[in-house]
């Protein structure tokens, strides 16, 4: 075995430094046999030194950028966070003298990636990101090595635990979505400020990330649709169960004949689904490949020890000299891809329509959906009341997304129709 | 990106062996890029070459044991099968001469692994065997790198395709075993001698493979137990409906304080268990790690295409000199483990009598149990027949293994209980 140990400074000791620090003293020997050399801490970084943590004996700063330029280390674990700022700037600093990064920051990765990985293969130097997506699941090693002989044409996934959390709970608890993300605030599963979450911002970073991997393709955050849970209802959330779907938020990209495609949304999936069953916290993964066929991980998709599980199985590999292109392949051969049409995706659907229960309104939301050529599957309508809207789902067979949109915008004009109308995707695969 | 091409020797062209030469054929250009240099196809060998593979071109043998000792490769791929003979020896020989192997041969691996790891070690070449538990499902990169910062504590999985298909067919079905088994013989996803399959020991050399990377230690076939398939009748599946379970072959590795214990059983799991849902063909693997946490690998198991994508995978890391030590650490680190007594497991079990319905024979059932301690979740019994035996299931709360065969023996040998009593493990996480 070499000795010489790699040397490792980390910049932010937040949540998953802590965790990272932890599993670097706690499996110190298993993780030298593991790595062919000993892991070795040699400096950190952040505005405190936290008292609980095994850091004894090691150089701390409190500027990150001073250690990122002034330590000796072999790698520089970068997980402050935020897709600029001084986490750029170390993970810079290090990329360009040669040293290795190993980060968690999927925004930094969705928005710097390309430029970084340039960077990285002119110094010689290497960057892991497993801890970017999915947290302690190794699905970027999966996509990068594992499936490397797959042309691989989709890339789906539930990426974000705090909706997720947010979803599960509405549906065993009937309660709303106001309701439930102030309780996830209450109890630090969801931000002070959860857009970042809610909105599918986080989503969008990570898919675009995992979409880079699979479709060999430069990261195009710029180009992944988004859309967040903040519109889906409790009565939602109620007529997906009684019709055999959950409602998830997805992160899909597909590569097509017509281009990629990259999208965040809240989707039903039927509960035969491989992600149906994905609760809580869970994330998970489905991959097609043209030879493996489909493959689903699951695991936990954040959280101190997880996501340190996945930096330090970065590291174990930087140790023992294991590199890869930092997506996939060398930086030349990231080839951009045409961005699909947008509307040309077919899909079933799900719509709820608040309405006033008047003669001929069935009618006029039928002709609305005849003239589009959107052929209805179902409809469920129950309980009556005369001066009030009463909700009306329908799901209707595959159909072309522009249809679909146009058949609904005419039907939320209707006189009839008293709030817009909800239409969410059934997803297949 | 280098230019030497990696010299690739197939022995072997049935199935899998078809199904590489096509993958490194139709993704050639991909392959290079992801592997920073061409994988080249330099020799192969069977007993006759089939026709419709693109075989151009490439030095051909009837004889593998003279391609491994004369033609001029880099790696050796094993696709022959078998624990021993020319497997075995075409593997030795190329070991021997420093030259990497790849393989599907979990049999080889699982009675061999340790010998070969020592001889890869001295010689400085590496052994790849992602394809021999799993198929596609990257499951043993995932243990020796991607949860490198664990300690593992469980691996189970459904490590058979044959037996999970058979079983999802008779529970879809209502068929009974022997009928299943004969259809999927006829269909091809059955051997003709299909013992391999249903009595669990394909699943035990898996098994023994998984535990060896989860446990770092020497791979030791003999010590798992192993019960397969045969005796799981279509009615124990259908009362398995009726309280909530699937019936699963499972093969379980467990690290206690007590020692490892592997094990091959067919199990019930609760419809929230992980995999429940992992119907027909496919495969996946539940592993507990003291960070990560559990995660799931689903994938299809078996197949000429899913089992190439997993050989091409272990070549792109051997062209790219991304090695490991063959089961995670050097051989020197592997460290025996003791083994869990038996009879130590707790778990709760289903139990199945045929009853002649007699005054007095619950009393002496249920006395059985309660001389054992074991105590009683719920009892199903419908149709009385006074002159035939009736089944009786019952379902017990979690009890030491010893006590509950100690209570299942004393109850087979009441003269009012037809026949052996059905003992099924209820398994949770």
């Amino acid at each position: 075995m070499t000795t010489t140990p790699l040397k490792i400074a980390i910049a932010g000791l937040g949540t998953v430094g802590g965790g990272t620090v932890q599993l670097l003293h706690e499996h110190a020997d298993l993780l030298a046999q593991r790595a062919g050399r000993p892991l070795r801490l040699v400096a950190c970084a952040a505005l405190a030194k936290p008292a609980e943590l095994p850091l004894e004996g090691v150089p701390f700063f409190t500027d990150a950028r001073a250690m990122a330029g002034d330590a000796d280390y072999d790698v520089l674990v970068e997980l402050i966070g935020g897709s600029g700022g001084i986490a750029l700037d170390v993970v810079t600093t290090a990329l360009e003298k040669g040293r290795h990064v190993v980060t968690a920051n999927k925004a930094m990765i969705a928005h710097h990636g390309v430029h970084l990985a340039r960077l990285a293969e002119t110094t010689g130097a290497v960057i892991g990101f497993e801890a970017s997506v999915g947290g302690g699941i190794p699905i970027i090693k999966s996509l990068r090595e594992g499936l490397a002989g797959n042309r691989v044409t989709t890339v789906m996934g539930i990426l974000n635990g705090t909706c997720n959390y947010i979803l599960t709970t509405m549906r065993e608890s009937g309660r709303d979505f106001a309701d439930v993300l102030a309780e996830a605030q209450r109890l630090g599963y969801a931000e002070a400020d959860p857009s970042f979450d809610i909105d599918g911002i986080d989503t969008a970073h990570k898919l675009a990330i995992l979409a880079s991997l699979a479709f060999a393709a430069p990261v195009d955050i710029e180009s992944v649709s988004c859309e967040g849970i903040r519109h889906v209802s409790a009565l939602d959330i109620r007529y997906a169960d009684e019709l055999g779907y959950r409602i998830k938020l997805l992160g899909v990209a597909s590569l097509t004949d017509a281009g990629v495609e990259t999208r965040v949304y809240p989707a039903m999936v039927p509960l035969s689904f491989p992600l149906a069953h994905v609760g809580g916290v869970f994330n998970a993964v489905v991959t097609e490949g043209d030879f493996v066929g489909r493959t689903v991980l699951e695991g936990r998709g954040a959280g101190a020890r997880p996501t340190a599980s996945a930096v330090v199985s970065d590291l174990v590999d930087i140790a023992r000299g294991r590199t890869t292109p930092t997506f996939g392949v060398p930086f030349g051969a990231l080839a951009p891809r045409p961005k699909a049409p947008a509307g040309a995706r077919r899909s079933a659907y799900y719509i709820r329509l608040m309405v006033r229960d008047e003669p001929g309104v069935f009618a006029e939301i039928a002709a609305a959906l005849r003239d589009e050529r959107v052929s209805m599957e179902q409809v469920i309508q129950r309980g009556r009341a005369p001066s009030e809207a009463v909700p009306v789902v329908m799901t209707v067979h595959e159909t072309g997304e522009a249809a679909m949109l146009r058949a609904v915008d005419r039907i939320g004009r209707l006189p009839t129709v008293a709030e817009p109308p909800r239409l969410i995707r059934i997803e297949s695969l």
